[in-house]
């Protein structure tokens, strides 16, 4: 297997909200001259690479299957480093792509301890999705001494102290969950915003507490909570 | 003054954390594409301008003054939309320049108000420093159903609940306030990392509670408590 010594190196690249444009000039960079590029994907499709194609000229592609509920997720795990060393064993080095930035509920870090210690791993940000989202609006999400939290799913035992005590609330991964946030919403002291799919060609924003009730289904969908100025 | 039927456009181009291949395509793009090129500075010091230096082509570049503590920022807003106003009447478009992610604290939603009646807007996203700073950790924020907050300066009379609530927090701003934030971290159950300057060549990183007395000076800095994983 790779022997770090050996100068083995996997770039690990944030390629933004969807918008290919909004991959960064070192992304678009350190794809181009990989050799290999690794992506994550589920039953064969993967949204990274929808966002990347128009930038490969020929590299070997490996398309790394994550089940969205997976049974037993560890034999996934250990499967994709192995094919991940396998691949960087011949290539000496090669490309992680990951949606929006990697430090925001990227699946790379689940396989990260399998490769930190084989190959030396580099991770270059990217546009996250929630940010994008707000620039769509457009929103300032925070301003000043302001503060935001970013909860995936509604963790509703605290959603009116969360909602009472942030100036802005970003909700992600809200699909199935997102009429329950409807109850905690004073709409003369909150916007609400609904964003489907920001920076895609099919990006739509709505504003207002109908919107919650009428979108209910989409995985790359967000909703914002903003406290109203004073 | 401008008006809207004309097309006038101003494009607000969020440029990264400080490496200027974290700029996106569509960002420098539109920087390359614009004849008069918008900088908030400080004292005549711009820090998006140092970054974005690079891509300009001998456009206009006009510094507009934000002083840090201003006695009456609303004269300096003011000013910073008539000035904008007075170029795009020439130059019927123009980009404003902002640090980071323009939906994360940033001043141009302040002026924002005085020319979304006069211009067309259109807001490109960024590459925000704190997942910047994740990346060169490297450290994943947020993973699965975990929450994050980000929190400028410090609240302390709320710091504890918010500590035991999230998975991580992220404290901007934190100069001159760092010390107090010590008290409320049990070394056994949360990782600290203190990110100065994240992508810049003068980055450093230090993990632990000492790095939190030793570094208390720097405004482009920023402390990440992540819950150890159980």
């Amino acid at each position: 297997m790779c022997n770090k010594g050996e100068t083995v190196k996997l770039y690990v690249v944030g390629v933004g909200p969807g918008d290919p444009e909004l991959i960064t000039l070192k992304g678009r960079k350190v794809l181009e001259e990989a050799p290999v590029v690794f992506c994550p994907s589920t039953k064969g499709h993967s949204r990274a690479l929808e966002i990347i194609r128009g930038f490969l000229k020929g590299q070997k592609v490996v398309l790394l299957e994550f089940p969205m509920k997976a049974q037993n997720p560890k034999v996934h795990l250990t499967k994709a480093s192995e094919v991940i060393l396998k691949e960087l064993e011949r290539f000496k080095t090669g490309t992680y792509v990951t949606l929006g930035d990697p430090s925001l509920y990227c699946t790379f870090f689940w396989i990260y301890d399998h490769l930190r210690e084989k190959v030396s791993v580099e991770i270059i940000p990217g546009v996250s999705s929630f940010t994008a989202a707000a620039c769509a609006i457009p929103l300032p999400l925070v301003l000043g001494e302001e503060k935001l939290a970013l909860i995936p799913v509604l963790y509703c035992e605290n959603l009116s102290t969360y909602i009472n005590d942030f100036d802005t609330l970003v909700f992600l991964k809200v699909k199935g969950k997102i009429k329950d946030l409807k109850e905690f919403i004073d709409v003369d002291r909150y916007r609400v915003f609904y964003i489907k799919r920001a920076t895609l060609p099919e990006q739509k924003i709505w504003e207002g507490l109908e919107a919650l009730e009428d979108n209910d289904e989409d995985y790359l969908s967000l909703v914002v909570v903003k406290k109203c100025r004073s």
